[in-house]
């Protein structure tokens, strides 16, 4: 997030305007809210990350976000939805700061800044949301892989002396649903890139080399459907 | 849009903290604003429906949304983006009122229960672009032609005598980007529902028997994968 300048101007940060609460703190794994216990307030990521995803019916596919440090989540406690299907868990030691959105009306009458500095966050959450929908409709499977991780490696990336950008390791599985596909075609899409020499990953990180996979991404290719017209 | 009541409680209406502006028209087929042109408002449709999408680099594949009666769009003049790639175009001749960016946060300012309603709209779209994005993954594209018919039916349809949802009519190739998919796969499959009697299409109208695709949309299916491993 952060304050920012952009070709017309600058646009608020909520972290200024949102009051000082007192943290919470989840270990790794640990369930933030879930269907069965729904979010009741606004989050803001102090240290760590967070996976949030949509459970469907058969529980087999889903499209995560991964929300970094000085991201929000748990919007849909702003409108107080009662059929959420979202679910947030920790994917490394969080810590947060929540607020209900009581909390978050009552500031905003107090500061009507904070009102502004919302909106335009959730202006640039829509316009990423499309972006990834577009890039969906777009791109096929293996570039949308690469994306991904140029995507996580800007949110959340240090530089190695390499060159690389590091990233905390994150499972084949939260890439999946991250990308929307299966952990499998995940496994087989890194396994490529690593022989490509354009990712290398332990146990505790991945180390994307950032502009190799842009050259790649930037290579031709024929612009194609995702299905026949038989579906 | 509207007040509504859910589960947990009530939400704002943007429009009830909008300050009153003259209209603006637009003729059917009308540029509203365009890359060359970008939005400087955010707009609120009085009357007709408008194309919200986004330019590809190709030009050839793109994801729009239908805006109707009360719907906002034009959001990203709230942040000032240079690198605009959104157009929206009149899809029948509609009637806008439109603010600025300054005229917004003026309002704010005056109104903060503006600022909560515009939150709240803002976040119930972050929503709706997860479910559609969570349908490209899980559905294929028959069963999204079938749920992009219910969803324009809910959001702008009214009743025949038949019992059928009737909508103002919607090219093929506007309904092909809204889904994300080909206007020949669109046209395929809509002449398959016509076919099977969920639909009827006029040059004016489609009837939507909405019933009837629900019920379709229940028989069961193997959830798949959109691409193989190969990719």
């Amino acid at each position: 997030m952060g304050r920012a300048t952009n070709g017309v101007g600058m646009y608020e940060d909520p972290l200024t305007h949102l009051p000082h609460k007192s943290v919470q703190e989840f270990a790794r794994g640990q369930v933030i809210y879930s269907p069965a216990n729904p979010a009741a307030s606004l989050y803001l990521v102090i240290l760590g990350r967070v996976k949030v995803s949509t459970a469907e019916r058969d529980g087999s596919e889903t499209v995560a976000r991964i929300v970094c440090k000085e991201g929000l989540f748990g919007e849909s406690a702003l409108i107080g939805t009662s059929n959420n299907t979202e679910t947030a868990v920790a994917l490394d030691n969080v810590t947060l700061m929540g607020w209900s959105r009581g909390e978050i009306e009552l500031q905003i009458e107090r500061d009507p800044r904070l009102g502004v500095a919302l909106s335009q966050y959730l202006v640039r959450e829509c316009l990423e949301l499309q972006d990834r929908m577009e890039s969906m409709v777009v791109h096929r499977t293996p570039e949308r892989v690469m994306l991904a991780l140029i995507q996580l490696a800007s949110n959340a990336g240090s530089m190695t002396p390499e060159g690389a950008t590091r990233v905390a390791s994150l499972t084949h599985q939260t890439i999946a649903e991250y990308v929307g596909t299966s952990r499998e075609i995940v496994t087989f899409q890194l396994n490529r890139l690593r022989k490509l020499g354009m990712i290398k990953y332990s146990r505790k990180f991945m180390d994307i080399d950032v502009p190799r996979v842009r050259e790649a991404l930037r290579t031709p290719h024929t612009p194609h459907r995702v299905q026949s017209m038989a579906g």
